[in-house]
């Protein structure tokens, strides 16, 4: 694949130019230079300076073209009015890969967009490829290189990054060092001028370095790209995403600094949905549980044992597990047996196992979590109170004393203990384990667990959070694919009323024509007539059947209802010609007339498609009629969607109990309702001259769905 | 006040005896012992010990017969079954107080309950107060007192905590110390035989040096007086809870250890509601947020500044403030003219003001902070990014070898600088300001911060949302604030309803006598008439007027529509007498009919009314018809609630939106939903016989509430 080729040379360079490092060491060039010469990087580096003879020790050259060979990257933190001739430069000796880390561009306004545009074009010129502007750089830990301005810490992790905040990459080194989570890789996209987001995504998604995947996400330009390399990566490797920017100030914010336009809050949930990707709404969940899952088992169902120390966390991790999904199951009464005799007497055993502030971490961290692991009764474990140095650390000033001032390294020996088959646990039985400690690397538990692959976090509830996106994860990699439909041809009977309210210059179609245009690709719609009086409409009814529903009908009426237009549960034909001679009066002339037989039904749903500047045609669906606004139960997909996308926009309503049989009405039909959600995605690209269209309510009759009123908005 | 008194005596004791420590330090009574001794309590400890002369250097008494005083305070912490007669002897001697460190008693089963109830005659007889059973004590930092296991460490704070699990007091330590949070009083209440968590809740509202109060709740057992002080308490000072235990298997665990019955989760909510209690739900925000609303001023209004040296956190911080219910306003063009010379040009200044990796530190931590804060445009300051010390370690390995192997003392020198002004700012202006921060204790400003009251969070959304909370505690500083009712006297109707229904041996009310009797009491209903068969029937609507809805009544039909039991939308005298047949004929005998009025409209409401085992009677509201379960859109009060609590039950509705006027409907009329709601929280303590009522839908017809279908279950 291209991609990963031309991803591959820029993340492996063997030489690197840089221009914009010198002997200051508090310049940010210096910075950079000094991460690539100090973190392991064994290829060459060419520093750039225009009267230094040596920068940082090594050789430098006064122009590009005095490089004794041309670098496979070079690397550009000098002020933007310098950097197009440097670039250029690099292009004509046969550079390929650049990073520029210099800001100025897109992020400030027309007048920077231009220049990054010319960049690109001398890019494009040279058949080079280049990161940024704007950005931190990158870190490939396979081949020790850290371009950015912190050093490395710590060992290679496989936790791949890739972010859009340059911060994120190259600010929370020590942050991330102190909680044991360390990069594979990770990438400062910045302004994404040439290689983007979905690019380094696509890359990490092949890389065997990499076990986990987390983005950091302000916008994504190429949705459909997005969609596509997403879904192709998530059932072998899980992708965990943090979105910001669907707010009004986070948006101003966003623009600001990337200089990218902030798309929709619930447009990104349903993408997100859409190719399985986890969403977390912080950048601490975006680092730890994006490495929990990059480094435990995938865990097989949602059962999970905790064991404590403590009857506080237990119920805490508890409380939080079931909140997400997870059960907590009640120990087999043989199981306990095997517990009970290594626990204190009164103390539960039944799950969570509450060793009451035992101090036998043999016990707690081996013995009966090996026990539980084998018992087949848990997918999944969680430790709270796995402690050693740190709580020893804590009292030895109060012991010291009494212990003849015995030296605190003395004191911590006396409870250290080889831990090598408590972190091995997981992995012998392919059952994740994660710990909740409150004690950080200072204690020997939490740095061995952290630096075995086993997360440790800082609080009861944050280990059961994990847990329950690990359950996620599984049930991501389970879920069923299908490809999205084949394009199919237009409907004569659609093509039609298209082009007549073209000709009319209609901006909607009225309530009839949509309806009839649903009904062309197989829409259910109430049956109905239209008529120009109120003896044609008397004369409609009789044919339909009582009780009916008249409304005016008119492409420019859209608001039916408020404007009195609307007359429901006519039983006669008095009553017919008495609604049409109100809506006539209401609406100040006469109109045309939609007579519609009233069907029963009380579940009100919505099926939409909109058009997004950014996404594209979406489908939509949800729960309309009044409660449209009020609950904002509404789910998104990129259209158009295949089945199982449609049958999963069903479960993600937050009110799917309706669904079911529910009060006594039937069960609705869930394959004609994905059917519908399916056909409604298509349309939008089989008529690229529809904007919009909004079916609400769709009403439940019985147990199938009727589209009771529509509007459809062309472009 | 009597409890304020004996819980200060509790907590201010001048001298401590002290049962269970020795000289093994690493016995758990020795650990308490090590405590009290080390951190700087000043009064008088003894050590009562069988053989040992002395305890860690105190003398040891054999006997509490022995001591040559009694003592104010006595701790025990020896085994269950050797504990009853020490405590009788303290009694004997005269001590008032004391703490029950040990456990075994409640929380392992009956025969544990049993000896615990015995400890309690105990104290009563003697008029002594305890903590515990099953307790790890507690720290009083205005006398230095700490009798947990764990030092002391850092200075006194302002934060009060009570808690239902000794971990959290004991165990979070150091914890706490690497956050910068210190308690002023701590108490680990343990199976509240005697002192529980209001207890010590109540001494804390009236306590000086705390300034907010943190609770980890499990069960609350007395709900009544925990709503009568809390919400006496929550307008001057805050109060943060977690509540764990609504989930199956935190019920399981939390009943394992504490021995207290779980309560529900809904219930709880509606009880922090109408207290003004904020609930958090993990323990990291209970301490932190607890922490922020403990130092920094009051919050005025919702409107957020930010200063960030990246746009990622600063629009991160944006999108969870905003989430939240906060506002992140543009500057005015007057602000940012301020503000614009300071920064590096083209850098966003309008709010999220980005500084793009400045490390100017006066400007960004000072200058520009109070800028914001003086111009009147925001009631709050986050900034991102402030540091020094943390990043400079960081870097120190790849610049010591240029600055000539400076030491790393010295290189921090250079950019250590006084923050006095910096932290000020917040209490000069009397506008709260919290920092973000990925660097810790070990940099400079998070410190210096932290020991000034500012606190800082470890990553922007929790920033942003202890912001959100400060905002949320100013509201419940602000709500109106009026008394419950005043129970009114039983009205004749109804009493003679539910005699009859007594008399007749009904579990519930039929719906024509539940109507009835919540229409004596005020509370509209349709209008309706009974009848015997079709004729009474078809009579009875030609009075009501079409349409009519025709149901069986009797007091035995609870699932009537299910049943084919209810018929609506009938229009004429024909239709009634068919709906008749066909309801006796599913019935399968003859049965009483209601003939109702049918009244437009489409929102349909729920109020009732539930009689819990620990919350007593409750009122509840929500969403009803179809949506009651699926939706679960329902809030709960202890019954009887003032009209301002009924009003911020309507405040409370997710779909709120429903009840302004909506879709061409008009606004609810509040004022009668109000008065409505108000009147149902009344009747079940008029009327005790009542354990249940239920009136779903509420139909709200034009913008009027009206009961269509109402049940009542009695005792």
């Amino acid at each position: 694949m291209g991609n990963a080729s031309f991803l591959h040379d820029l993340l492996h360079p063997k030489s690197i130019a840089i221009v914009g490092a010198s002997n200051n060491p508090m310049k940010m060039g210096t910075m950079h230079a000094l991460s690539i010469l100090k973190d392991g990087f064994d290829g060459r580096l060419y520093p750039i300076h225009p009267t230094e003879a040596t920068v940082l020790g090594q050789t430098a050259f006064k122009s590009v073209q005095d490089l004794p060979e041309p670098p496979d990257l070079a690397i550009f933190v000098l002020p933007s009015k310098h950097l197009p001739p440097y670039f250029e430069d690099f292009g004509k000796i046969g550079t390929k890969s650049a990073i520029i880390i210099t800001a100025g561009f897109k992020e400030t306004g027309n007048e920077g967009a231009q220049q990054e545009l010319l960049l690109l074009e001398t890019a494009r010129k040279y058949g080079m490829r280049f990161i940024g502007p704007n950005c931190m750089g990158l870190i490939n830990r396979a081949i020790s290189l850290n371009t950015t301005v912190s050093p490395l810490m710590g060992p290679p992790g496989k936790l791949g990054f890739v972010s859009q905040s340059g911060t994120y990459v190259a600010q929370t080194i020590d942050y991330l060092e102190k909680r044991g989570i360390h990069f594979s890789k990770a990438v400062s996209v910045g302004n994404e001028a040439d290689v983007n987001l979905i690019d380094v995504l696509e890359y990490l998604g092949e890389d065997e370095q990499t076990r986990a995947i987390s983005l950091y996400i302000e916008s994504i330009r190429d949705v459909r790209r997005f969609l596509e390399v997403a879904a192709r990566i998530t059932p072998h490797k899980p992708v965990i995403a943090q979105y910001i920017g669907g707010s009004v100030a986070g948006a101003r914010a966003g623009q600001s600094h990337t200089g990218a336009m902030a798309g929709q809050n619930h447009l990104y949930d349903g993408l997100f949905r859409q190719t399985g990707v986890i969403r977390v709404d912080s950048v601490e969940d975006l680092y730890g549980i994006g490495w929990a899952l990059a480094n435990q088992p995938i865990i097989k169902g949602n059962r999970i044992g905790i064991i404590t120390n403590s009857g506080g966390p237990g119920s805490a991790i508890a409380d939080t597990l079931e909140a997400q999904g997870c059960t907590v199951p009640e120990f087999s009464e043989a199981l306990r047996e095997q517990i009970r005799p290594l626990m204190p007497s009164h103390a539960p055993c039944g799950n969570p196992v509450d060793m009451t502030f035992a101090l036998d971490m043999k016990v707690m961290t081996e013995t009966i979590p090996e026990m539980v692991m084998k018992s087949g009764e848990v997918d999944g474990v969680i430790i709270h109170g796995a402690m050693s140095s740190g709580f020893m650390k804590v009292i030895y000033p109060h012991v010291k004393e009494m212990l003849g001032d015995m030296p605190l390294d003395d004191f911590l020996k006396t409870t250290k203990r080889d831990l090598s088959e408590s972190v091995r646990l997981p992995f012998k039985h392919e059952i994740p384990l994660i710990v909740s400690a409150f004690f950080d690397r200072e204690d020997q538990y939490t740095r061995e667990y952290e630096d075995n692959g086993v997360p440790v976090f800082d609080s009861p509830e944050k280990a059961a959070r994990a847990m329950g996106k690990m359950v996620a994860y599984s049930g991501i990699r389970n879920r069923m694919r299908n490809k999205g439909p084949e394009i199919s041809e237009p409907h004569p009977d659609a093509v039609r009323i298209i082009s007549d309210a073209l000709l009319n210059r209609q901006r909607t179609l009225d309530e009839f024509s949509a309806k009839r245009l649903l009904n062309a690709y197989g829409i259910p719609v109430t049956e109905e007539k239209l008529a120009a009086d109120a003896t044609g409409a008397a004369d409609a009814a009789a044919t339909i059947g009582f009780p009916v529903a008249v409304k005016a009908c008119h492409p420019e009426i859209l608001h039916k209802t408020e404007q009195g237009l609307v007359h429901l549960h006519l039983t006669d034909v008095e009553g017919v010609r008495d609604a049409v001679d109100a809506i006539c009066k209401a609406y100040g002339q006469p109109v045309p007339i939609l007579v519609s037989r009233m069907i029963p039904g009380s579940r009100e749903l919505l099926v939409g498609l909109i058009n997004d500047a950014q996404f594209g045609n979406c489908v939509a669906f949800g729960i309309g009629g009044i409660f449209t606004e009020a609950l904002k139960d509404i789910t998104y997909r990129v259209a158009p969607v295949s089945r199982v996308v449609a049958e999963e926009m069903i479960g993600d309503l937050k009110t799917r109990k309706l669904i079911g049989p529910h009060r006594g009405m039937p069960a609705v039909n869930t394959a004609a309702l994905t059917d519908l959600i399916q056909r409604i995605s298509i349309i939008g690209n089989i008529h690229k001259e529809i904007e919009e269209i909004d079916i609400n309510p769709l009403l439940i009759s019985g147990s199938a769905p009727v589209a009771v009123d529509a509007l459809i908005v062309l472009k």
